[in-house]
């Protein structure tokens, strides 16, 4: 299997977590790509219509996105740990993957806001109000921390999400206020499936 | 059940054919909410912390989001048909959600660009890029329409996307040069699941 991939996607990055917490990492060959909202990469298109990655090339030459989607691929065949419960607590555990998802929907609109758009159109409503999201978002994680399991797809999601805020928004500041989830996220991020995933740095 | 419901939103819509096509739409009360992405609805965050609708708030209090997360719940609990298939077929049907979830992604953000937008700040590129994804997502689907199944959540996601474009998207023209999709969605939107969630005129 093919991983179109870019290290500074979160996304991507909650893919390659999940395969390494479920023994894959190996089965799955990273390819680099760099696709962008306003001009879709041709070597990402061929694949996923939506110019967007994670895209899973399976060896069929079939494609599986988005991140979802992948996770849970990855997680059927896993032959060790699954990360997408059955029965009651696969609603809990999906809906916090929803909300990280959503959290960093909102940071990376606000992310190509800031940073891809010129500077004479951007709007500082959006700003605020995608930034809004992100808070109200990190309130609620802080307020389930403590009742998590120790590993599902929505723990893994949520310490993507954190991890992509100390990446893209340090000033941001997340950790103030929510005691919990800093210490959760302390612990966390020390897993080998997070540290050999880390985005680059600068 | 009370779903969190705008009658603009496809992806609200999509939760209401599957229940509809599940036989569920009698146990769901529908409550309207309008929320932006400027300013979350204090109606909605109360529930859904990323202020989005749909959200379906359970008889416990409880709340589950997105739409991909109250779809699978809705049919996990379906006395009749089923449309999360299990085995290999789940795959690709969770594809072509996710297919038609990333063309409507397109469609709300440019949707939000081209009227929410003050005018000055609209950036065409940006308009361009995300055009762009909805018109390969179209020819994608045009590819794989005619293997489809009757009915499954990636029909179904598929339905709303193109009903969204007919909504908000006329000038697209998305028929054009795409007659197997023209074709197909003649049909499927005559089903009492479309006709009794189509959206508001004008």
């Amino acid at each position: 299997m093919k991983l179109l991939y870019s290290p500074a996607s979160p996304y991507a990055r909650k893919v390659l977590v999940l395969a390494h917490e479920t023994g894959q990492a190996d089965a799955i060959t990273v390819q680099g790509a760099t696709p962008s909202p306003t001009a879709g990469a041709p070597d990402v298109t061929a694949h996923n219509p939506l110019g967007k990655v994670p895209a899973l090339i399976l060896d069929d030459g079939s494609c599986l996105y988005d991140s979802r989607v992948i996770c849970e691929f990855l997680d059927a065949r896993s032959k060790g740990p699954r990360l997408f419960p059955e029965g009651e607590a696969r609603w809990d555990a999906l809906v916090r993957q929803a909300l990280a998802d959503g959290l960093l929907d909102a940071a990376l609109i606000t992310r190509y806001e800031r940073v891809l758009r010129p500077e004479g159109l951007r709007w500082d409503a959006w700003d605020a109000g995608q930034i809004g999201k992100i808070e109200a978002a990190l309130d609620r994680i802080e307020a389930v921390v403590a009742d998590m399991p120790v590993l599902d797809i929505g723990t893994v999601a949520i310490a993507c999400a954190l991890g992509y805020l100390d990446y893209r928004y340090p000033d941001l500041a997340w950790r103030e206020g929510r005691p919990a989830t800093a210490a959760w996220y302390a612990v966390f991020e020390g897993r080998p499936s997070m540290t050999a995933t880390e985005p680059p740095k600068g």
